[in-house]
């Protein structure tokens, strides 16, 4: 092929992404096409001629990650998808935006084979792409051996002005730049349009000058020459830091009235405007057809083949000399846990006389019962968002990233949100149970991420200290009280709120062994008095709630999470003291109690008979679980600044005021 | 008093605040003293030299506003206000985080005058200030005449390394610096500790660089070195930009052994280092003494009364010559509603020909209601996070400040925690109402700041569209299935999920009155049908909930909301046809209609007769209104991407399953 024709092909490659997208957006008569059409040389010079990516292994290992940050420019990624030979048929295009096609409104994780992460809340993306390249890293560093480059892969990013405008670019960029990860490139597409206009009007930083600020390499190129892109991006991968390369574009590219105008955003071009852009770029193809030529040019199976193949022959030379590092290596990825390794942790659950039985707060607990698991689960890569010392997230095996390039361990700095999508990057990539910690009142700042990490059934755990009023002097602004019930009502993610240490180690166990979604561990400041438990009732927290004190007679029961617990046991010798059979439970996870059958949640929760619950938190959550006629006993109103004894004090957090609802519940007033 | 003199009571009037701080967090045995001492220098240049303001009068609408955005230094501020004659005497600081103290761990405001804001939580104190500084701008430009300056007045800020690695530092300073709010002067306490350590480990950013980028005015200075903080400070106040001086300083500064690391951040210095500290600065004074000259040298009430007598006059003269604007200012700056504000709206309410009443969705019902809110209530300051054509949150009289500096409408770039943030900061500046759209998915980037505003009591009204998997096409990341219940659980949060036009407007208004905390508007992307109702009905709307059709009989009780309103009572119908007596109850905001007595609940949820809910979205919340023997039908996953009719048939959201899940309630199969 000669030059001329080269260019040309190249110019169609493009050309073939901007009609699928805005064909499949005219079809679904809803979408995104403004930004597939604006990026279409990038992504061909990306996935053409630099991303390393097998489309008939979207698994494999060592391949290239690609992150659509601008989750919106979906069709883009479809149409990339698709073209390059991943199991994305037309017909799956041509269903844009349908029910249960593979091609939803935002890229989705699970859905689209190829897809690496669920993007389409900003910024986010390039937080998991920040913990994607970490992950790299940390691999390479573990498993790489002289003459045997195992992984070495680098992840691509597509990035808009949104992304860039939300706080969370700060965060992950930020902490990029200071991680040096160099194998981390992004694309911006600046076209100067988002929603509301022209973005002059809101977002007029000097983005070069910002990222150079992260100590990024940068670069500014025309993001319609395709000789400018591929110099850039080449340019992008010998550097040691991450790049930004910033992508001059017009929105809606091809389009020949709309393009660089906001319509072209988010709604069909019309009719009209798509036979305009045939007409423009001389595209004869029908909707959905592209032209066998163009077809060939794309396709990426072979060299995709080509590409893994050699790295199989590497890995087996790899195995052959390190085959336990080979194996290791497969069983992180696949993300199974090694045999036996909650005996330790199980010891000294069983063990009465372990630490783990000690009078402590529950976050010292949980750090006991890391310092086990961190030993014999090298997977386990912790950290906090400057709060270690607090969160108790770090042990004695921690080796700080910050400070060695390697290790499992990261204080993330002052970025909840940044951690927790970096948290989430680090899961998809694969290798790595992540774990961080924050105070449970910024699990606010994190939210999102922590909601994307349950949509996308990620292994992530929270840790999520200072669990309540308890935390004491910090006052209102520090003090959770809806945010353990708030953080249960996000599909699929899982809540504990343990009551002592060996509550806390069953939870880490759950947390660890659950492969469908994320945890979060809500961990008291203050110490937790250890129950006293049966073989049966260790078995039983596993449940989600279980009977830890009993009466012979139950007239009441009362139902505690976490530092309440202790409170609800002395309520129960109160009562007992006037004759009232009290049962105590303890529900350290509610979500996974009531998913319990209902045989066995009957005989936690004896049907008519009249429930208390005791939460340090807002009680309308608690309403499901004590029904109409039970009672609660919390908090709903904001907390005060003073210690924590004074607190519980004054908000009635006492034995003595869940004995008297009991009483008033059963109609014997005192 | 001559130049070492004067330097020696300047040094002193620091260690005044270094000694106040240490002894009250040493009494409290709780707090963080590092941050106060090292900024006592930046402190006594800002409170002495700079800041225009009245103890005496704390609430004096041209006063300076000084905001302490690394909120933890809060013995700083008490020692400030105290010193300077605010109405905070010694015994407050000696109670420094107890109970109903005037001095709790983080600033509060309404806890202690001379509080602007309430901070803690990292970062968002700077958005408030942004708020301010804009407010104070948009104030002026409306009631300044020529020869009449009555508004012009600073805000000031300190901030930590914390402050500035949250992502909403980069969302408040980019708009900063784009609306070039020059009167907006930051010192940032460059200390190089945060709580995991040394800050470069995590924290590498070239700060000045970054701001530079943002179009910032930026200054270092040795933030020890009074006379370069106050050339700097004068300078930044002749900066038509928002200015930035980094101060290099070291924490705990005075302490002997202890300064420059991390454990002075966040726990008592120790006696012995107190004491060293005292030998260290000869400072003689016992804990909580301050020496006569010292506490003269600080006392500002003298210079305050100048300063507010000298506005009063001037206020005197433009009352004078502009005698309607000068009461319309003091109406604003009250917060008091002008008389019959609402005629209009009311009107359409009544008319059941207005535009109110067609078939609509309520994100467009909402843009009709302010439509005539705008006219009438110029308090309202309106703008979305980059989404104003599909949040509906601009109208025709909506001026960009944007596009013109000034306005009433502000396109706050796609910076959702950023703009509640910077609202909370509008409302607390007082003169204005805020309102500000987002998608309610991402009130969870907000989620902080909404609850902040909850916490402040502050009238700030979330405009929060596409509410529900009936924002179709655009999937799961942005369907809202648990954010409704979930805001409706922050303490003294408001959420609003009207049905239809009417329903609309009166949540507008019920926002509007509002004056001790938040609402959030919940509203539809689809159009919904106009309900009828009777005006007692209309009138009802404003209890939270209300019977809005009912049955000769009440065999079974349909609660709804939103969207789900016209389910409800298409399922009444069938239910009817089946001979069973159906109430249906309209509920667009739980919260309040639980807050009525309960002579009103139980006329409209009759005790005893079964309760069906109907939301689109997470059923747990619902339990709490149905009760154990209740049902609800919601949706308790993620959503999909498919276009909304699709979805409401795929997650049962239907007329029919509503019938099935009352007749099974009632025990009678269908």
């Amino acid at each position: 092929m000669n030059a001329p024709e080269h260019q040309r092909m190249k110019s169609q490659c493009a050309n073939a992404l901007r009609f699928l997208a805005a064909d499949a957006v005219e079809k679904a008569r809803s979408g995104h096409p403004g930004a597939p059409m604006g990026m279409a040389e990038i992504a061909e010079v990306v996935w053409r001629r630099h991303l390393r990516h097998n489309p008939a292994n979207p698994k494999w290992i060592d391949r290239d990650r690609f992150v659509l940050s601008n989750g919106h420019a979906s069709m883009l990624l479809y149409a990339l998808l698709h073209l390059s030979g991943y199991d994305l048929p037309i017909a799956e295009l041509q269903r844009f935006r349908q029910l249960h096609a593979r091609t939803p409104g935002h890229p989705e994780v699970g859905v689209t084979p190829g897809v690496e992460t669920t993007t389409g809340p900003l910024g986010q993306g390039l937080g998991n792409a920040v913990g994607m390249a970490l992950a790299e890293r940390l691999l390479a560093a573990t498993f790489n051996r002289d003459g045997h480059t195992i992984i070495d892969h680098a992840t691509y990013v597509f990035l808009g002005d949104g992304c860039l405008m939300e706080g969370i670019s700060h965060e992950a960029a930020s902490l990029a730049g200071k991680l040096a990860l160099g194998k981390l490139i992004c694309l911006y597409d600046d076209n100067g349009i988002s929603i509301d206009g022209d973005t002059s009007g809101w977002f007029a930083d000097d983005t070069v000058q910002r990222f150079l600020a992260y100590g990024w390499h940068v670069a500014t190129v025309d993001g319609h020459d395709a000789v400018a892109i591929d110099r850039a991006v080449t340019e992008a991968k010998s550097s040691e830091k991450p790049s930004l390369i910033c992508c001059r574009t017009v929105i809606g590219k091809g389009a020949p009235n709309k393009a660089g105008g906001h319509d072209v955003h988010g709604a069909p071009l019309g009719a009209q405007e798509v036979a305009g852009m045939r007409d423009a770029l001389g595209w004869v193809a029908a909707p959905f057809d592209v032209p066998a030529d163009i077809a060939d040019a794309w396709n990426a199976r072979e060299r995709g083949a080509l590409a893994e193949d050699d790295w199989t022959r590497r890995f087996a030379r790899y195995s052959a000399a390190y085959p336990e590092l080979a194996a290791e290596l497969l069983r992180r990825c696949e993300g199974t846990l090694p045999p036996d390794y909650d005996d330790g942790l199980m010891s000294a659950v069983n063990d009465r006389s372990s630490a783990l039985h000690q009078k402590m707060a529950t976050r010292k607990a949980s750090q006991l019962a890391l310092e086990q698991l961190v030993g014999v689960l090298p997977e386990l890569f912790g950290g906090s968002a400057d709060l270690s010392g607090s969160n108790l997230t770090n042990v004695k095996a921690s080796t700080w990233v910050n400070h060695h390039g390697t290790g499992n361990y990261l204080s993330y700095g002052v970025r909840e949100f940044g951690m927790a999508a970096v948290m989430n990057g680090i899961a998809l990539h694969g290798g790595f149970i992540p774990y961080g910690g924050t105070f449970l009142t910024f699990s606010d700042y994190s939210r999102n991420a922590i909601r994307m990490g349950a949509l996308m059934k990620l292994r992530v755990i929270h840790v999520l200290t200072h669990d309540s009023i308890g935390l004491g002097e910090d006052g209102p602004t520090h003090q959770p009280v809806e945010h353990a019930s708030s953080l249960r009502l996000i599909p699929g993610n899982r809540v504990w709120r343990p009551c002592d240490g060996v509550e806390t180690a069953i939870a880490w166990l759950a947390a660890v062994q659950r492969t469908d979604g994320p945890s979060c561990l809500v961990l008291s400041r203050q110490a937790l008095t250890p129950m006293e438990r049966s073989a049966e009732q260790i078995e039983d927290i596993k449940r989600g709630g279980y009977v830890l004190g009993d009466a012979a007679a139950v007239d009441v029961v009362l139902i505690a999470t976490g530092s309440e617990v202790e409170i609800a046991g002395r309520a129960a010798q109160t009562l007992a003291e006037r004759g009232i059979g009290a049962r105590v439970v303890s529900m350290p996870c509610v979500e996974l109690f009531f998913a319990q059958d209902a045989g066995y949640r009957d005989a936690v929760l004896p049907p008519g008979v009249p429930r208390v619950s005791v939460e340090a938190g807002v009680t309308w959550y608690w309403r499901g679980v004590v029904g109409e006629r039970g009672a609660s006993v919390g908090i709903d109103s904001f907390g005060e600044s003073a210690p924590a004894e004074a607190l519980y004090e004054h908000f009635g957090l006492t034995s003595t005021r869940v004995a008297e609802a009991a009483l008033s519940l059963i109609g014997k007033q005192q």
